[in-house]
């Protein structure tokens, strides 16, 4: 299962066109090595770059835009202000789809689910005017590359195919929000996306199934 | 009332020393350049700089880091495993201590905001540890002057003390954390704090008592 902070810190590393090995953790039966690298949350993502360990997804996709600054296209923008208002609707994603991914997932009574696909689908609705006052026109939050808005939102991507078929509502839908409905698709079709996106939905489901049992 | 996100962003200001023009909201009757500075969460505090508006505390101090980054000294170390190391913590007491902040000052049983103290209180204990290896046996949080994790925590130094007294349990305290307590001491003692870490606790008291009658 990926959550959705590793899928974060993953595009963050493939858009920056780097290398990495990437180590699944049996979060039923957590490393030595995770436990040793986030003793404070003993969670995945943990990043470890040059011996030392990295948590956060937020924090690691700073981490890689500023210590491989000269790799890749940069994730954040250069402009103060254009980072302060990626960082911002950052947060609210991190808030708002954060609390609705949290009730899509736990809440065992489905009526609370569909309640959490509901406020996924308002808070989506905010980031439709976000996504079109940010991109001007492209094809990105930040433009013309995918960067860090696309890297936070992105995370949540695959997973919203997942809530579609274990609560029948398509959170992310071309009517509502047609611009990051198009945005998704692109995104998800691109090379950073490849393979890390949950694609294999009734996987996913039947490993949660097992999971919650 | 001082929000502590409204302190963190005034902390930054004044280590930055930089000027500015500080406009009181009255919570209960928002003004027109709040709802249109920041329409998504209608929320103190907001930076308006060049015309144009910043919200959430944490992207503040950013910000104004680095607009300003001439002015005054860093409060984001250089180095960008220290700035990660930094933005982690600021990620803990966003979460730990801002929701134990939350149950302290809302709950109405007194039982649940002595709940809330405990969570604070094993929080901090956690990053008396931080401090210890982040100041590396220095003055503040990122060595011999104060920079980011001091402007995070230092927004809630001011409440503490508030809570002492409504709950009656004292939170920062020099016998379960030492280094932190003499920390607080000392920040509060310091230029950039003065007159914003709400020293008048009965004022503040009565507010609340007022506010949520």
């Amino acid at each position: 299962m990926h959550r959705q902070a590793v899928v974060r810190a993953r595009l963050a590393l493939n858009l920056k066109g780097l290398t990495y090995e990437y180590v699944e953790e049996d979060v039923k039966n957590k490393s030595p090595l995770l436990l040793a690298s986030n003793p404070v949350h003993k969670k995945v993502p943990v990043l470890i770059h040059d011996g030392k360990p990295v948590s956060e997804s937020q924090v690691i996709v700073h981490y890689v835009d500023e210590v491989f600054a000269d790799a890749g296209p940069s994730l954040l923008p250069a402009d103060p202000y254009e980072r302060a208002t990626a960082r911002f609707w950052a947060a609210y994603v991190d808030d708002k789809i954060g609390a609705a991914w949290r009730t899509m997932l736990f809440a065992s009574d489905m009526n609370e689910k569909v309640g959490g696909a509901t406020q996924a689908i308002a808070a989506l609705e905010t980031l439709e005017g976000a996504f079109k006052d940010c991109s001007k026109g492209k094809h990105y939050f930040e433009g013309d590359s995918a960067g860090y808005m696309d890297v936070v939102l992105g995370g949540f991507l695959g997973w919203f195919n997942v809530f579609e078929k274990m609560i029948g509502v398509k959170v992310l839908d071309a009517t509502r929000t047609p611009l990051l409905a198009a945005w998704g698709e692109r995104f998800s079709a691109g090379e950073a996306a490849e393979g890390i996106l949950l694609q294999d939905v009734d996987k996913v489901l039947a490993f949660l199934k097992a999971f919650f049992a």
